[in-house]
């Protein structure tokens, strides 16, 4: 690049910083986020355990509430149960998917028995951020009943507290209350062309 | 509900296992992944750290290597470089955001220098996965080679290593040669209604 280019780029780079400065300045607002991560894509669960981490370095204490893949031995519960009991609770409510069950009333009784433990959780003081893992699968079945979730987080929930819900099709009623929702989208998946599921990068 | 619909739903739950049971049975083959998340939703690098936290659970070394980010006092860089430096390498190539260093050809000099750690660590056979955190915005403008970098990724990186590359604006190439693309999509963000960024959450 010439003399010439590298100035022009300098200014257009200054111009795009005092932009986003003037933007970000806005943004002072420090509140408790509702969460919520869907679509057919990967990374749901993933991401909330990046924040997860996040939370740990940042010394926020933590929970996790996984509603269906709780007999399913993954690295991120292994993990924090092993190497951060101290920093992140970690609670198990499901037994699996339903379809290994075949039991829908014992799936009900599990997904009631972790709404009631996230409840709790989240009206900890002492917790900053709570991860209900796969909790939409719960909802979407109706184990857990949907209005009461969403009058929970809208009116009861401590202002300052972070609730990230994961899963598949979110309900509409979850997407309206949340402040941020991102939806993972499926663009290319290795199942599609034979590969199983593989330790660190599924569980 | 009725003992009827129970044995109605445990028959369906157990045809749906069945045929999952089936389509698993193909699903034999395990291979390193070329894997991309972008979009403008958030969980891109948070999902990727999510990841990096299940490769160190199943002791499966693994180094990142983060494009943009590296002035940022991130809580992933934290945790993972005071608490799992023997699990996890973690490398910083960029200063942060071009409009905050304004000066390209430092940018690209950084980002040139990152492709090269990258490319030790893929051909390290003592690495099994690799974050390539933001690498997209460095090949999106063209710091990178898009050719050279999806060149390496299906001829030169070991068969059974995984690689992950996150940032917006994927280049359609490198989107080709995925076998995982999850495209993060934004549905709702709380900047947009004047909350900042915030610990636990986006750092």
């Amino acid at each position: 690049m010439t003399t010439d280019e590298n100035l022009r780029h300098a200014e257009k780079m200054r111009k795009i910083k005092a932009a986003r400065d003037r933007m970000m300045e806005t943004k002072t607002e420090e509140k408790g986020l509702i969460m919520v991560h869907t679509g057919a894509g990967k990374g749901k669960s993933s991401s909330g355990f990046g924040m997860i981490m996040r939370c740990i370095s940042h010394q926020m204490p933590c929970a996790v509430v996984q509603f269906i893949k709780g007999n399913w031995d993954t690295g991120e519960k292994t993990f924090l149960r092993e190497r951060f009991a101290d920093e992140c609770r970690f609670f198990v409510s499901g037994e699996g998917f339903t379809w290994e069950t075949q039991d829908r009333e014992r799936d009900i009784a599990a997904a009631q028995n972790g709404w009631r433990i996230a409840k709790e959780q989240i009206l900890d003081p002492e917790i900053q951020f709570v991860l209900l893992d796969e909790i939409n699968i719960a909802l979407r079945y109706d184990y857990i009943d949907i209005d009461e979730v969403v009058d929970f987080l809208l009116n009861e929930k401590p202002a300052m507290t972070h609730v990230c819900l994961t899963g598949r099709n979110a309900k509409p009623e979850l997407i309206e209350a949340a402040d941020l929702v991102t939806e993972m989208t499926l663009i290319k998946h290795p199942f599609r062309d034979g590969v199983k599921a593989q330790a660190g990068v599924e569980f």
